[in-house]
């Protein structure tokens, strides 16, 4: 059974940075220990998983088994309610990861199914079904972006040294952290990391390039020529000073809250954000996730990664290392803070 | 071939904490594919590993194959040369990891043996070899200790919270920290650890305490009861009051090098540095590897574990990720800063 349920999985993955806000699922179709079907959610706006499978499928359903990460939708939505389709193809059995997250919905497609005489069983591949849509169970059940923050520092939690210099602290997560900007939304920067690095802010290791968001409170940026305002992908900016950007898409929030508001408010599910030490710290506790990459380096002194956050070491942490991975003479921790479903 | 030198190695390393200043060495006496004894050095003055397998063995070793992990002896120490004995016992070949690294005998051991016609071949697990010996390689070549910096921060890098507080920052790490102070011949901590943490600084998971050295220039602890004075193990104290000390062993030497230097007339091979953040620094320059605990915390602000130093992204980092475990939800970090021999 798992083994179906991991292959799901594997395509469910494949539509990532392209579904958005809407969540990643996979389906298998196996008949007599068979898969006679697969399919994955490619796009929003496409048909659902389950759909693609089912129209997939070179043979008849009848007495088939279905698996899905994801409990099917049994409302008009997008595309016409998956359950109608798998009670019409004759599926006898689903296997489904997780129940849609969403209150409205949650458990209403597995008593449809099973009104309709389907044996349904929830559960298998929970956690990892759950891992893979953080980021739709928290946008659909809090109604707040999913917030993921990355820093590249030294062994001694720097990301500057105290020149201010920070160009290139690590060297070999360039996979990992494009592979981040394909999966989430948007990517956020302050308006410093612009002055000082001008970067593109696109992903170059084959997804799709993220919405940017740029952070320039004080107008620093208005009118001006950067990467960032280039078309390779679209820019949101927040600004006091928002009549300067040459009718740039632009808000003038200024705090955390209000800006993760105006971006639930845009249909934006997730972001990542990427620096500098403000930015980072001013998000740190409304965020869900870090990716923290660690250069065998050691300044002694420099800008802190989190520098404008304190905290003290009697207080509760909700830090747990999700990943460890050694980069050559680098490497990788993806820590998760807050946790969605069961995982 | 080399399932023989694992276990001379894994031999070799029962003699930790034991035989410093002494190298740590094991040997393992096969004849027709057959293991038919063992040795190992046990203790500084007890015989060596090779003199151990030859009077262990029960058969004659005539035609025998040794392997030992570092090349057997040609001089009269504490014990007689094991070359003699290697030659009487009719011992036909010989396998060596590597060379004596005492350029006076570099070799010459080696030379020995192939004069009275046994087969040397030298290399096998060199890398393995130098790497357990790391220690007794620097003190005999570089005529200086060899020293281990040991911290416990969070993953920005900080040892205490911005009130001062770091006990306990890291929770998993007991069994890591005591098999370090069974390694490492001495530990060393400034006045202040003393002062805030009553710390004993011995080993509690088996092995034996090391050497205690307490650096008090300002004689803070003078004629005060801590339990670093107490008689579990020898201590010895550097401060300018050395009069104050009722007796204590105690040395006026402030700066690193002129401390290192005493250390080796003390013939005290190899010391690990466990904090705080001032010693730290001041020894950071002359480490050769450390010991990095890190915990899921995040301050923000704090002391930074080498708050003393001041190194930029520019300049050449010799920083090698030696070992990355995980404990629990934290993890470990072993980092070579100075190789010496070849691993």
């Amino acid at each position: 059974m798992e083994k179906f349920m991991k292959l799901a999985l594997k395509l469910a993955k494949k539509g990532t940075g392209r579904v958005s806000p809407n969540p990643l699922v996979g389906a298998v179709i196996v008949k007599d220990g068979k898969i006679i079907s697969t399919g994955y959610h490619k796009r929003y706006g496409d048909f659902h998983a389950e759909r693609n499978a089912i129209l997939n499928a070179k043979t008849s359903l009848e007495g088939s088994t279905l698996f899905v990460n994801l409990e099917p939708c049994c409302h008009h939505g997008k595309t016409p309610p998956c359950t109608d389709l798998i009670i019409k193809s004759k599926i006898s059995q689903v296997f489904i990861s997780i129940l849609d997250p969403n209150p409205l919905v949650n458990g209403k497609g597995v008593d449809i199914l099973r009104k309709n005489g389907i044996e349904v069983h929830v559960g298998l591949l929970e956690k990892e079904a759950s891992y893979l849509n953080r980021v739709f169970i928290k946008f659909i059940t809090k109604k707040t972006p999913y917030v993921a923050l990355k820093v590249a520092m030294t062994l001694d939690g720097f990301i500057c040294d105290n020149l201010g210099k920070s160009k290139w602290i690590t060297k070999n997560n360039f996979n990992i952290s494009h592979n981040l900007r394909n999966f989430f939304t948007a990517i956020m920067v302050g308006a410093n990391t612009v002055l000082k690095d001008n970067p593109q802010l696109t992903c170059r290791n084959g997804g799709r390039n993220p919405i940017r968001i740029i952070l320039d409170y004080e107008g620093k940026l208005a009118g001006k020529n950067f990467s960032v305002f280039d078309d390779q992908s679209r820019t949101i900016v927040f600004s006091s000073r928002c009549e300067k950007y040459n009718g740039a898409e632009c808000y003038p929030e200024t705090r955390p809250e209000d800006i993760l508001e105006r971006l639930y408010s845009l249909n934006i599910d997730s972001v990542l954000i990427e620096g500098g030490a403000s930015v980072l710290s001013q998000f740190y506790d409304f965020s869900d996730e870090l990716h923290l990459f660690y250069a065998p380096k050691i300044f002694g002194k420099g800008l802190s990664a989190f520098s404008g956050i304190e905290k003290y070491i009697d207080e509760e942490f909700d830090l747990k290392i999700k990943k460890i991975r050694r980069l050559k003479n680098e490497f990788y921790l993806e820590v998760i803070k807050n946790v969605y479903g069961n995982y």
